[in-house]
């Protein structure tokens, strides 16, 4: 007897193990950020990063890589202080949307429902907070980009936008990082509750968790975690823009170089996913990641590799550059 | 009322959403091929691609890229002509291959089940044809690769072995792809009962479907079928794999002319994926692709680009550049 | 006794010896071209190709790669017809020209010396015709460039002016290439009298030269005469840029594709000299080659290369490419 | 009435002027050094440098990159300390080494004749030492390498033996660089003695010389100096070979961290030369440095490029990485 015909024997169990299955996120979509310097930062992520401006509003700006299908992947809001405003995902059908919301409250959880039209180009979203205070967006319908402009329309149908129009041009939008107190916790909260997988983790000597990389699709992480050194509470660590080769990664570097902007860190490599990687500060202070490579994951039954201590300076970088202090300290505001 | 609800309204209808739900596809996992020049072809593969062997009998050997995580994902069988004799998929879960045995016989297909122990590393499989006659293979237990050989274990976790050993040396298998005379009813069969999305497809000036390509997970296609210009019936075109950057791709191009394998066409970039691409004759007359870039498909909801006749010639190759005569028209055997 | 102590026993031959090691040619400066299309074709150099526009007059434009250190080195000049009209050098020292006037002269070449203000940036220079008929021009002194432009000027000592700031951005010019009707008889004549060495050669079955590519400097040409097919005199085949990588390649074929430049042939790779190329075509007709790596030749008594007609192919494309049909047949005119 | 019209006045002056062009360095030919741990070593040129091993003796290897013309450019001697013995130079002409054997007896160094025969694949060849003590060799004949090895002969001409064999597989050999207490002093011998030209260098806020680069080819250097931090003399700080591009150096530093090869520093891009870079430790303890990348000086009056304090920092790594403390301090010693 199949492990389906055990548990239908009540509907209950049936319709719950239906709505489990059907309760999924597909995929993580935006980030809105604010940032206290908005012409800077959004000359930075225009001429420097390369990316499109799909729309720009008094204060607000909405952008892209080339071949993000959405309207936006990352939203400038200005602001009296850097932070994280929201991270945002799509579930995989409406009814997901619906089955969240109502797990969610039946959890306990605090969940806002905003209906379509409040925000640009989406449908309904909920919105509510992890266990560190993560400000989270789960939403089924969001606006393609599109465009008639001869300058930026591609004559390819796979190009919503045409490639390497000015400065970086990163492809498309990858992942954010967050630094919080206790990282095996967000990690659990996370898998549990949102399903997102749990891919790779690092422990320390004292075998604590340094950081957890999560993702729903078949990239090595949408969501990473990192302890917060100062175990002071969560900070934003970085948002990540996805390039095709490490040669792109080296001529993103020579562009910062050549404007002026500070590489934090690298051109490194993570042991961990594979992927090489720039991380700079753009000018309201946020981090932002630039990577290439890495491995996907496509087992159905994947276990999270462990790097432990003494493999976990590899894990962290494997040509054996060091992170700088401040990689593992400095982190813009959660928003409220 | 959502439509979760409503649907449960009867326990049957419940379960069979949820059967719906469980019976699904992961994504490809290997591909068996006959060559009839085995000891030549395991050459290209190991010395000249740089797979590596996993395992080896009379007449038999397994094979996986560096990054593989499954004991192998190309098998080689020595054999009177060169053909494809299996195309594998691995399954969601366990109880995704009972529903899928279940429903392909409903279906009216016929369906064997061959027990574990009977195919190396493998637990319980189902063989069937598509309409085609695709001999097709569905498992969920697959060994992964370990090795304790110090020349091929890497100190990195997320390395099964070391990368870089020789040749080629791509990160992992990627895709298949089979000529058919009727690329639209392959195509929809594939969707409809084995639920790998359609992804983009080329249209011909008589609005016929020259070519379709599919995935189940993010990866641009996992399969593809391409018109047979024949149209004497199925033949196998090409079996691929990943490298990490158009740079490795020249490498891998210097490396074929240096070894006196043929490259039947590339460096091109089809414009479909987006991926750049060579073509290569192994020993046997098997073609082989290497491949790097292409989109990865996040959307849960995405509509199959349509590359109509006008730009059809950029979606097969972007450059300018076109297929020779036999991409059209020359294929292996599809074994029995 | 030393070679030098013979002869210097009369004092015409060390004077004479002495003469010749100073008549010596250091390496390509720049080439002038007319276009036809002045600002489409002004459009493509600087916006697709990025090349930075050092001075603009009234149908005339001066342009250099970010690190050219030159003031210019491909001059665009308002034309009826598409054609070459200089192809300028610059000889080692000031001493050095005019040891050509006179040398030239005394050879029975016609030669006009245009002094110095009469061209852009230019002292005085030679002008004078190669048995083909190919318009050569000899200086010493020619301006740097400079600038004060903040988005123009780098803060890196070594780059004259910022790289990567649109389009391809290639580091430097590179070489010209001229299709004669007699080899041979150009090549010889460019290392006798100019002392420009002869690198490599493909012979074809008849043994006839096909082509000769020749260097003063370590780079493995900078000027090449291919074989006219069509054997109606001699005309001008393409100027040539240089990209840092293979990837830098690859990105200037999708940035061609892009704004519907045709690439004529490529990506591909020359066996001769090992450098991968694309080739394509400006929109007033001129053919421009974009190309990376390629051998270095350090020997002071370097034995040219003979690529037999056994692998000649390999030599004009080592993946397997053919080049299309105008590749040996369509040039532009040798400009009056 | 021209320059040379006024040398020529009396015989002697000409004679003179035409002795020194005469006398003139081409290029730099293969460094030699000793190894404590000389199969270590070999196992790290051979398989992870990927080098081809030309000849091999009792306590000797000789070695070159796949591309390099000649039979070997470095030489590996089995020794009780690690060391730098010889740093070879060929000359222009066999004329040329008759004439620096009499010109440097004539400036009071002590030079032998080495006779032809002595040296492996080596004519004759002078040695001695400049002003830090550094062993000098120069060279007219030197053998080409060949092979019948079908497993290392290319069918391309172009290729003295297969590219991409095994391991990095750079193309060919490229500079030393040598620490010494008086930078400016060894730098103006070089340039006033050997005529190797200065091309860049870099100041420290005392407006001491911390560095200089030098070349007789259009290559950015062949041999530079660092100022010693130690001020205990002079030691050989490292010997580098050249790779293709930015995605090589990238594979090359995935390579060593496979085989446990510590990387000192990089990937970081030298702003002097535009350069990409790696140091890795052999194991024998020599700093060993794969690049690719930076410029070429074609101009026969190029100016030393300074590089001030105040941008000094961005001249040895633009892209904000520091050198480890080890980066100015460690050298192997400089041989008798």
């Amino acid at each position: 007897m199949s492990k389906v015909t055990e548990d239908v024997q009540t509907k209950q169990t049936v319709q719950e193990r239906l709505e489990e299955q059907l309760r999924a996120v597909a995929h993580i979509g935006h980030v809105e950020i604010g940032v206290t310097k908005f012409e800077d930062s959004l000359w930075f992520y225009t001429d420097v990063l390369g990316l499109v401006l799909s729309e720009k509003e008094e204060g607000r700006a909405y952008l892209r890589a080339w071949q993000d299908f959405d309207h936006y992947t990352l939203v400038l809001q200005e602001s009296e202080k850097s932070e994280v405003n929201r991270m945002s995902w799509r579930v995989a059908s409406e009814e997901a949307l619906d089955l969240f919301e109502k797990y969610l409250k039946d959890t306990g959880i605090d969940v806002e429902r905003i209906e379509a039209g409040q925000k640009k180009a989406l449908g309904d979203t909920l919105h509510f907070k992890s266990p560190s205070g993560l400000p989270i967006e789960l939403y089924w319908e969001k606006e393609l980009f599109e465009t008639d402009d001869p300058q930026l329309k591609s004559k390819l149908p796979s190009h919503p936008s045409k490639s390497h129009l000015k400065g970086v041009s990163p492809r498309r939008f990858d992942h954010v990082n967050i630094m919080v107190n206790d990282v095996k916790q967000e990690q659990e909260w996370w898998t549990d509750l949102l399903g997102i997988h749990h891919r790779y983790f690092v422990q320390n000597k004292e075998d604590e968790r340094l950081g957890s990389w999560l993702s729903k699709t078949n990239i090595a992480h949408e969501v990473a975690f990192m302890r917060n050194a100062n175990q002071n509470g969560a900070a934003f660590h970085h948002l990540a823009y996805f390039l095709d080769s490490p040669d792109e990664l080296v001529r993103a570097a020579n562009i910062m170089a050549e404007n002026g902007i500070e590489i934090e860190w690298g051109p490194g490599k993570h042991g961990t996913s594979g992927a090489q990687f720039i991380y700079v500060f753009e000018p309201s202070g946020h981090r932002v990641e630039l990577w290439t490579g890495g491995f996907l994951i496509f087992s159905p039954d994947w276990k999270p590799i462990e790097w432990k201590s003494d493999v976990g300076e590899l894990g962290m970088e494997m040509w054996g550059s060091n992170p700088p202090e401040t990689y593992y300290t400095y982190g813009v505001d959660i928003g409220e």
